[in-house]
This record gives structure tokens, sequence and C-alpha cells, in this order.
């Protein structure tokens, strides 16, 4: 459990480092031509982990509104979009408190069904549990810090 | 053990596919402007999880020249590559044959030192085992998969 738990936590830090590193200015662009901007994915990453907090029982989704920006609608130059400082904080907060929620949880609690899956489903599909989506969770966010990353240089 | 697998295997597969699905001249294009070119992160793969053979005694790492063009030195477009159909297949043979060895391991197994850390360093650092191998490895292919999937519209 610890290795998996080191795993988010050292996947969060450096995408948090990368945040702290780019510019308002670099998170306008495109990762690359025709592709999702960093704000887009800023916003996607703190939506993505605010729908976690009561998938493992840490209480209620923040900050709803971003579901829609940027989860329904792919990115959208003419949409606008929340202050990158907004989301910054969001995204914080949001791994903040999940942080808070996993350092409390004991092993089995990883074993147990996450909120989106029925008591009945998870009777058939046992592997739906809240590791497994601590699991699918982290390569998301490694998918998106290789794209990230090539902000760095613009 | 079992989500951990099979989070590796359907990395390796949406990899398989991606790969599969990209032709030789899309593999020559760069990922992203400046950044690598497909068939250098083909390579690089491949030379990572070779890598990955005696590291979880699944025997003697293959195709050891790959590790001089594709993890010693960045990707030139001046350096001669190995054609692609040999990179397309020595992925595929490497990940098969971790397969074969993966299916063998007992759930202690993963919890043994990997061959790059002496008997010393892992009594002082046992979290240097085979599983922390197969984690990090796997958020790896997430990040390049990332980047990869860039070249789908190339």
């Amino acid at each position: 459990m610890k290795c998996l738990l080191d795993n988010w936590y050292s996947n969060v830090s450096r995408m948090d480092n990368l945040f702290d590193l780019l510019t308002d200015d670099q998170l306008q662009q495109q990762v690359s031509p025709g592709r999702n901007r960093g704000i887009y994915l800023l916003g996607h990453m703190a939506a993505v982990h605010s729908r976690l907090l009561p998938m493992v029982g840490a209480g209620d989704q923040l900050h709803t509104y971003l579901d829609e920006i940027f989860l329904t609608n792919p990115d959208n130059v003419n949409t606008e979009m929340p202050a990158a400082a907004d989301l910054r904080k969001y995204w914080k907060e949001v791994n903040g408190k999940l942080a808070t929620h996993f350092s409390g949880m004991t092993a089995d609690d990883w074993f147990t069904k996450h909120s989106a899956v029925s008591a009945e489903d998870f009777a058939k599909e046992p592997h739906r549990n809240k590791l497994n989506l601590l699991i699918s969770r982290t390569t998301h966010m490694a998918y998106h810090f290789g794209q990230l990353i090539f902000l760095k240089s613009k």
C-alpha cells in the first residue's frame, strides 16, 4: 500500500512543481500545436481529483462547476476560463484534502468499493475498489504530466 | 498485486495498439516541435523494458545496443536509427518475456530486491523491490504514452 501512496505523492509533487514553475502566460499555450492548453489541463486535473473526493469517502466534491468546462467539454479557446490563480489553488486544495483522508485509511479501506459502483456490481467486480482508483488516477496524472512538461520551454 | 499487474498490462496494451496504428512515417515525426521523434520513444520504451528483464530476474537484457542510442543519448536526427520494424519487434518480444516471468512470480517475489540494488542497501531501503519497479515503469509508460498519442493525427 505504502509504495502505491508513495507513487501517488511523488506524481502529485512533480505536477505541483511544474505548475509552480509555469507562468500564467505559459499556461495559456497549447502543449503541442492544436492540443490542450496548459490551463485546460490544470483545470482538468483539479476536476478529476476533486471528483475523487466523494469516490474515496473524503467528503463532497469541490468546485463542481469545473466538470462542465474541464470534463464534459474539450478545450476551446472561446470558452471563458476560470482564473489560473483559482485553478492553481483548487489543485492544491483538493490534493491536500485527499492526502488528509488517505493518511487515515487502513489497508482494508483501500479494498472497499468506491462510491461510483453499486454494491451489486462490486460483488461481481471486486477490483472496482479504492485502490484501483488510486492506481488509475496516478497513471492519468503521469499521462498529462508527459504533455505539460512541453510547456516548460515555451 | 493483481491490480498492479492489470494496470501494467493495460498500459502495455494501449501502447501496443498505438504503435500498431502508427505508420513508420508517423514514427519519424516529432511528438511536438523540437521534441523526441516517435521512433526514438519506441526504441526508448523497448530499451527501458529490456533493462527490466535482469532487474526482475527474468534473464539477460536483450538488444543491449539500444542503451547507447535510446538511454545514454537524447534523440538526434543525425544518429542512424535501427529499423522501425526491428524496434517494433523488440518492444513486443521484451514485453512477452516480462509477461511470462511475471505470471510465475508469487506475491512474496514482488517484495524481494531488484538486481540493481545491493543486499546492504536493500536492508536500509526495503522499498527498492520489484513491485516498486513495476509501479515506476508503469508510470513511465503512461508519461510517454501521453506524448506519443500526439502522433496519431500527424
